[in-house]
Formats: C-alpha cells, sequence, structure tokens
C-alpha cells in the first residue's frame, strides 16, 4: 500500500514587536488556503508563530509580557487563533502550531500543538524541552537577548510520538502492537514534534525514532547573527547568517538520516523591527539526510513536498535496524549524567 | 595557554586479500615519516589497517580466518607491527590503529589502541560496539557480504575518553577533577576512538563528549556500493558512491558541530582485489562542523591539518554547554530500550 503523503512548511516572515496576532493569523490563513489548493494534508508552522519572537526583549511589566501569550486551556477557542483550526478541519488538513503558552497556574511554556482535521480537535501537545539562552539579560549592550530560561520552563510532556488517523485515508488501522514486534512502515504516520533549538540534541531526534517516528516537525526563529557575536572566529554579519544555516541544515540532514525520518521545518523569518534578523530556510528532508525542498525567499513561503513513507524503509530495516544493532548496556551516561565528567570518573 | 596540535589521518589504499602485513605495514610506515617530516604529532590509521577489510569473504578455514587477525596480548610486540610502534616512539607520534583482535580466548574484536610515544606504551583500547552487517551470508549472490558479526564479537570496553600526556608539552597538569567544576580546555586534550559505523549512532559521540572529548578518532572501511544494492530508489554504482560519500561526511560533520570536539577520519580505500570498491574521503572536521582537511586521493595519502582545541570553547561553553541545557530526565528511552516501541506505550 502506498504511503505517500503530501506535506508543507509555512514559513512566516518579518512579524514587528507591535504587531497583534489578529494582523498575523490572516497570513497563516492566507498559506493553510495555499496547501488547500496543492492537496497538502499536514502544514507545519513556526515556533511562536502568533506574534515576533519576543524572548529577544526584555520586559519589565507582566501585562506587556503577556501579551504575547496564549491563556486558557483550549487553543482552539481562542479567539485570535479559532479561524485557523476551523480552515484547517474544514480544508482538511492537520496543522502544527507554535505559540507561548501561559497555563492557569501562570507557568510559561514554548508550545506546539499538532492538530487533526479528521478527528476536529488537538492530537498531541509538545512543551519546548531544550530552552537555550539565559535568565537574566546579556551583560554585552550589542548582544541580542534569549531570554527563553526566564520566560518559559522546560517542557514537561517529554517526547511523545503519536500516529495521526486521516493523514493517509486508507492506511490500514493501527498496526497491533505485540511486544518486540516490528511496526515500522504499517498503519497510520507515526509522526513527532520538537521547537527550534531541540533540533540540535541528537537526543531529542532518538526518543522518537525509538517510537518508530516517520515525520519529525519543528519550527524555529534562529537568530541570523549569533556566530558573529559569540563565535571564537571574526565574522562579518553576512557570514553568520550563512553558518547559522548552515547548523540548521547540517543538524536537519544528519539527524534525519541517523534516525530514518523524513522531517519537516519551518521558520519564521525576515527582519524583525527592520533589524532583528532570523534565519529563513524552512525545508523538507528525506530520511537519507538529501533536502528535497526548501525556501527561496524569507518571507511567507509555502514549500511543499510529496514524500513517500516507505522511504524510511531502508533506514529503519537496514542501516539503523535498532534491534539489531543498538548496544544500551554502553549509552548509560546518557540519561544519567547532565555535565560533562572527567574521563577517568566512567 | 596554546592549545593547537598539528594532526593527521594518514589513509590506507587498496589492500589485496593475499597481502601480507609485511607488505602493508612499510606503507603505514611511509606515511608516519612523512607525518614526521610535517611535525605532527597524531596519526590516525584506519580500521583494520593490516589487511584488506575481509568481512566481506566468507571463510570455511578457521586457519586462514585467523592470519587477519592480530593474536597475543599486546599488539605493540606483534612481530610484523612493531616496527610501526617503534617509530612512532622515536618520532614522537601518537598513534591510532585499527586491526582484527583475536582474544587468548578465542574472542574476535575489530579493534583499535591508541599508542601514546611519550608514555612508550598503549594508553587505551577500543573494541567496535556498533557492529554492522550479519551473521550469515546475504542470500543476493550480487551483494557483498559484510560479516563483522560473524567475526567479531560487540566490544566490551565502553566508550572510554581519556588524556593524553605530552600532545601538547606545556599542557598544564590534568585539571583538578572536582564534582560540578568544568574541566573545558584545561590539561592534556581529552580523545575518544570510534570504529567506521559507529559514527554513524549518536549514541557513541554523545558517550564521549559527556566525557569532555575535544577529538573524536575513527577509521573505516565503507563500501562504495551499499545503497546501489540496498537502496529504495534506483541508483548507478557511481550515483551509490557519491551517495556512500555524502551519508560519511554527513554524520561527521553533524556530531563533530553537536558534540563541540574535533574529528579525524581515517579511510581505508580504493579496489581491493580490483573489484572492491571503499569510498576514501578521510577527513579533519573542527567543532563547528566544517572540513578543515580532506582527502584528495582514493590511496596512500597523509591529510594534516593544524587545529586549535580553544576552538571547541564555543560550542563546549555556549551553545552546547551540556549543564545548563540537557535535560535528562526525558532521555530515559535510549539506553533502556534497544528496538522500536508503539507509541502509546511511553
Amino acid at each position: 500500500m502506498s504511503r505517500k503523503i503530501t506535506v508543507a512548511a509555512a514559513q512566516i516572515g518579518a512579524i514587528n514587536r507591535d504587531a497583534p496576532k489578529s494582523e498575523t493569523v490572516p497570513r497563516l490563513l492566507a498559506l493553510l488556503r495555499e496547501a488547500g489548493q496543492k492537496n497538502v494534508k499536514l502544514v507545519v508552522f513556526p515556533e511562536v508563530a502568533l506574534t515576533t519572537f519576543f524572548p529577544r526583549h526584555l520586559f519589565t511589566s507582566q501585562e506587556e509580557l503577556d501579551k504575547f501569550f496564549e491563556h486558557g486551556e483550549d487553543i482552539t477557542q481562542s479567539p485570535d487563533v479559532k479561524p485557523l483550526f476551523d480552515e484547517a478541519r474544514s480544508l482538511n488538513i492537520d496543522i502544527v502550531l507554535g505559540y507561548a503558552e501561559r497555563t492557569a497556574n501562570g507557568t510559561g511554556y514554548n508550545t506546539c500543538v499538532y492538530y487533526s482535521a479528521s478527528e476536529g480537535r488537538v492530537l498531541s501537545k509538545y512543551r519546548k524541552i531544550h530552552l537555550p539562552g539565559t535568565k537574566e539579560p546579556f551583560e554585552d549592550p550589542k548582544a541580542i537577548n534569549q531570554l527563553e530560561k526566564r520566560y518559559f520552563t522546560p517542557g514537561d510532556l517529554g517526547f511523545k510520538a503519536f500516529r495521526a488517523p486521516g493523514l493517509i485515508p486508507d492506511a490500514a488501522k493501527k498496526a497491533t502492537a505485540q511486544s518486540g514486534e516490528s511496526t515500522v512502515g504499517k498503519g497510520d504516520p507515526i509522526l513527532g514534534m520538537m521547537i527550534c533549538n531541540d533540533r540540535r540534541w541528537p537526543e531529542a531526534w532518538r526518543m522518537y525514532s525509538l517510537q518508530g517516528a516517520e515525520i519529525l516537525m519543528f519550527g524555529y526563529n534562529t537568530g541570523a547573527n549569533m556566530s558573529h557575536l559569540w563565535g571564537s572566529k571574526p565574522m562579518t554579519p553576512e557570514q553568520a547568517k550563512v553558518e547559522a544555516l548552515f547548523h540548521s541544515r547540517l543538524v536537519q540532514q544528519a539527524n534525519s538520516y541517523m534516525n530514518a525520518c523524513f522531517s519537516i521545518s519551518s521558520a519564521r523569518c525576515g527582519l524583525d523591527d527592520g533589524k532583528y534578523d532570523l534565519i529563513a530556510g524552512s525545508s523538507i528532508v528525506d530520511p537519507e539526510g538529501h533536502v528535497v525542498a526548501e525556501a527561496k525567499t524569507s518571507e511567507d513561503e509555502l514549500v511543499v513536498a510529496e514524500i513517500d513513507l516507505g522511504d524510511c524503509r531502508q533506514g529503519k530495516e537496514k542501516t539503523f535496524d535498532f534491534a539489531r544493532h543498538r548496544r544500551i548496556e554502553t549509552y548509560g551516561l546518557i540519561d544519567k549524567q547532565t555535565g560533562v565528567i572527567e574521563p577517568e570518573l566512567l
């Protein structure tokens, strides 16, 4: 049975600091409708897709900060965002949407949800685990702040893969989960979500591929100038931007290959407030590590590809057949040791 | 204090099935002497560097198979290989050498040793953990066998990083290992060894970077035609060779970046017996994932670069500061689950 599906990254260009969500959501809607015309069944929107990337700013007013967050239990009922989910259901397109989440008890998370059009509900939620940046503003006045550790708490939902019903209409119903039996390539597609910096951490990908993930999806807001300010070698801003895109692509391609899965990455990009430059480069990568589609602009743009989940089989069943090749008795430090230890202490 | 050091990969071209070690070791010696002339302090030789890559053949005679192995406790005293270690000591060059090891109790390992010239002894031994291939020959008569799982046992020494004294003569003595204190960039360089297929498994790299590794070293014998025979898409042999090199480079570059370390890879390459084609591409990659030196041929060739271990700091202290960013409470499956499980079971 064919496991082909048309997917897309919906890249979003500049969003200024004062842009209200009511101005941004129609841009997302326009890309969603374009997806509908192109027979796309799954659209990935960026991280914090509804506002500017506010962790670059230090807010002293809680009220001002809270405007960037979504409040309330159910994002699909949020007045500003509801039209997007309604349209997704109407067009029969599943979507991944990133946003800043404020829970009832006041905790902030960098979150995304997977909305299933066929189910008409949020099927899975992910809260970003690898928060970059700092709690306190940088001392260097030239540095652009990255205050995710200040505004967000590390995600508490783990890396949970999930099956998405309806994506491949005639997919056999869920493969029977018998202990030890391979579920590769059977039943509804297995998906997983990450957010931005997670993609640089091989543990995140591996947690998902250990659950058989066939497509990993992530949005990102990646500054174009980090290497320029932080790197050990002098770089022009232009070189630093090339370097930042190189790193983003490198980890996406290699981890897609090493985990034998497709990946869809979706950028918030462009020049926010006319001065904060973000890399673009939204892309769809196959399980052999090749880019099959990529953004050509730094603006709102839909990046589309038809992919065949059967292409995961070469990796999952041969080169990276986990059951035959992984040696878990030698990996003990990975989930026991956070920071670096002296070699002699192992 | 400068942490610069000149290192090299000593790539070795074709070795035919009937070539005795006494014919091959002088080729390694020639590259070692070239390294001496170029002020190199560390030379990495390939996996199974003393013979042809014999796991492609099915042997029915144990005696014939055993000719490819090194026997005895101390490789440095092996008559065929002793001249290489003697020369390394005389030239004050540390070397990594891969070979097939037969222990006193008859177990076979795919092994490499790190020989310290300043210490005049083997400082560390590594036995390949991720053995590819199969125990039984392939049924497809066109497929080239990969019988590592038949001839070798998975390594039992783990991924142990180690400090190499003498590599940087004026390095401060070993950093005091106090609990929780960062040892980044202090004392003698921290090194780690892998072999061939290990490089495709992010767990191997991570085990070493959790011990602060600044240079990872591996040799390889990588067939040029695996994708041609196994891949899901039709490929010519020429395309398959490009693909195999692409994958090898991709994992080396990405894992060097994600683990903020240099890496040195050393190929056995060329056309063994005039028909078994191996990829070349020996290279030295920096902690930002860039290739700083690479082989130009598929023959015996020394690939040299001066590297500055200080370049690891950007990664180890900022982007990939493990102590601040890793979330080990979310990585539990990695060392507990060998094969794939159903998503719902997590």
